[in-house]
């Protein structure tokens, strides 16, 4: 069995609104709804978690039906940051699960492809994480705004979600965040936190986190909604 | 006197098109157009170079001419690669230039209050390099891919362009290009290599650019085309 955890308890503090960026209109549907519905049509996941502010649990589980989410297997209640919202959510997961789909609910651009490639490659090395190279420069800014150096971006990918793990491999990683008291900005951090080996997905379409108000116009042209 | 120099010579391999990526129909008008307007209804530019493919320099002074791009004052003709494109763009500078605005013209949403920034940073500091933070993680990967580690994402930058200088210090930078037979991907690295400052102006709006025909609709929606 293959789940899949939508975290959407972002504040969106960046957004500087007071609307949960995830429940956010994007063209006919809120933003977390496209990602459960990308998750909801991949056949080879058959459950999926979803993870929401406390005050939003009645709203997810609207959306949820109003979508016709028949996958959602519970909605679980984030946590202070991101790493204790992926630890509810993977709290909640079906004991038969063996890969797990970890997925940001503000990217709303996902689509079965991306999550079947991820899907094969942690079946294959026990991750698979959607990324993309970087084509901008690159430089490195010790503080203020005056640059140190140029980085050799050659060596830079950027990582989106879903980062998809063999499911002891996660929990392993969360666990030793927990032990190590660590910080992580992604699940493959997490992992790496143990030394083992996270493989990416390279995927080069438009995969937008939707952090400010400008980024909705984008993901929707992106989305061919417009 | 304030001059721009727009770089339009890419052939744009990552199109998987024949057409230059610059002369693509971005809505009403060719991606490069907009660049040009930009810099033309920026009252603080006096002067604008153009730098296209030999092939396309009749498309490009039509482009100038329909647009009614009145401060164009030549059309050069790129070289082999981007640093050789703006040093020929660089021979056609007024002498009386004192800051120059080095723009791709594959970035299509660069407006003018973003290149008073610019102008304004190099002013007072000899550079001012459009550029925004990274907010996604970033992983190191030396080769394949497989992740080495993950890299500290607080102090990297993307940059962008325009980036401007104050003329004698961007002449220098490509005289110590030319010597070190350097390669740089971007006119800050030729400031860098010098061991001069380079200043970094953030700019947190889309700032696209052209690389592949998806990169249209997204640079659509944020210039509000549709």
């Amino acid at each position: 069995m293959n789940s899949a955890i939508i975290v959407a308890a972002g504040r969106g503090q960046r957004m500087g609104m007071k609307t949960d960026k995830a429940f956010l209109s994007l063209g006919p549907k809120p933003v977390v709804a496209w990602s459960l519905l990308a998750f909801e049509e991949c056949p080879e996941i058959d459950r999926i978690v979803l993870v929401v502010r406390r005050d939003q649990l009645t709203a997810a589980r609207t959306v949820a039906q109003m979508f016709g989410i028949s996958k959602l297997s519970a909605v679980a209640v984030g946590g202070a940051s991101r790493q204790d919202s992926v630890l509810n959510g993977m709290a909640e997961l079906d004991p038969d699960t063996r890969y797990v789909c970890v997925h940001d609910g503000a990217r709303p651009c996902v689509n079965p492809e991306l999550i079947q490639a991820t899907l094969r490659c942690a079946r294959r090395n026990g991750s698979g994480i959607a990324a993309s190279r970087v084509w901008d420069t690159v430089k490195f800014v010790e503080r203020g705004t005056v640059v140190d150096h140029t980085v050799d971006r050659t060596k830079l990918w950027t990582v989106q979600t879903p980062q998809t793990f063999s499911l002891p491999l996660l929990s392993r990683a969360y666990q030793e965040v927990k032990n190590k008291k660590a910080s992580v900005t992604d699940d493959a951090a997490a992992v790496e936190l143990l030394g083992e080996s996270v493989r990416l997905v390279e995927w080069s379409k438009p995969n937008i986190k939707i952090t400010t108000a400008d980024d909705l116009p984008l993901a929707a042209a992106a989305l061919q909604i417009t």
